[in-house]
């Protein structure tokens, strides 16, 4: 029975986990949770995921959640993967789970509180807290600084590999997330991190055709939502010059 | 060259540590980085951590931070510690990171944004935001719940275990911060969890007498505050009978 991968592609960690397991070739099935339909709520899931978030995966009779966890797991469990995603040696992959653990206060923190105040939760008529939204881009720029001048200081990708690592996959995804934002938006938050914008693109290339082809449902939503916005912005003209 | 441990007893993943290199026998010297005196953004310090914060080690020319790649890094590197305390088998290893990924957004995050906003930012001057105390204790009782009833269902410590891991050290030492409340808010958030009372004991018993060594730093500054609380309350006492 091949691995069952329960994901959602508007889930920056789904995306993470759909990638890693194409670019290194494991057999999977993925199944659709569809969040926006609260659908990780239900009996059937929970049994799968008890904190109903995605991904989660099943591999025989093993089931488990949270993206890291899963990541690392898959890169032991499946003998393809080649050893620079998850590095066997000690101090290596220490490193790697530095940059995992800190994620989470971080980037994730920043980028999570800064789309779903100002995207997420207007479109699905949930409560948003701009000042929420507002102390999670501070949070969001800071982690984008310390990315560039601490993470990608000496390399290509995290922690100063020359190859990219599962962290690279974890932290692209999440940055990804912002191109929900408004063009402007996005350019303005991502523009002063040279680095960042290259280590992007770097790890990108490095997950081609996979990387695209997995955030093409990503793409999609941004468009709905940016042309969702331009028309409100122009009623809002209309009404104003009323 | 022994093991240098960056750490301050006040800050709960710096605990973590010194307990597991106590019970493991682990050679180390604890280098204390007091954070009420802002020793943590010293330029010696960033050169260790950049990032500013407690716990961090050197080991030889190697340096870490993270407290949970600490965790997994000396269970690896001391060929004296059980491997109860990180197993080596893929799937019990895979739960441990499940639990201490899942650990991030959700107990730490309740447990800290609720103490820091109602006893540590007052106590030092710094600006306490009293409706993110209110919703960092909602995260905190619903961590709580999900350990009592997932984490703990089938075993006497987390993910079923009947021995200790690196996970119970990180996360008991996570509660134990709630200390720093007043009794009655103490009492009031855990009575409710009796597995999650008895998990503490049980790796409070584990960990002995290294536990309560690590942590009587904690406990005198909890007598401390209560006092000073129950000074200053007497004090509007007297100011309302005026």
């Amino acid at each position: 029975m091949a691995l069952k991968v329960y994901a959602d592609r508007m889930s920056q960690p789904s995306r993470a986990i759909l990638i890693f397991c194409k670019i290194n070739d494991i057999d999977f099935e993925e199944i659709r949770v569809d969040v926006l339909k609260n659908q990780q709520f239900s009996p059937e899931y929970k049994a799968i995921n008890p904190m109903s978030q995605v991904p989660a995966i099943i591999d025989g009779r093993f089931k488990l959640f949270e993206s890291h966890a899963i990541l690392i797991y898959l890169s032991c469990a499946f003998p393809g993967v080649a050893s620079h995603w998850y590095p066997g040696d000690l101090s290596n992959r220490a490193k790697i789970h530095s940059v995992l653990d800190w994620h989470h206060s971080n980037l994730r923190r920043g980028t999570v509180g800064l789309v779903f105040n100002t995207i997420l939760a207007p479109l699905v008529g949930l409560p948003s807290n701009l000042q929420t939204a507002k102390e999670a881009e501070k949070i969001l720029m800071k982690s984008l600084s310390k990315i560039e001048n601490f993470w990608l200081k000496d390399g290509r990708f995290l922690v100063g590999s020359s190859q990219p690592s599962i962290a690279d996959i974890s932290l692209v995804c999440e940055i990804m997330q912002l191109e929900l934002l408004s063009e402007k938006d996005c350019d303005r938050i991502l523009s002063p991190y040279k680095k960042v914008v290259k280590w992007i693109e770097d790890t990108k290339k490095a997950t081609a055709p996979h990387f695209d082809e997995v955030h093409d449902f990503l793409f999609k939503a941004q468009k709905r939502i940016r042309e969702r916005k331009a028309t409100e912005s122009g009623k809002n003209e209309v009404k104003s010059k009323l």
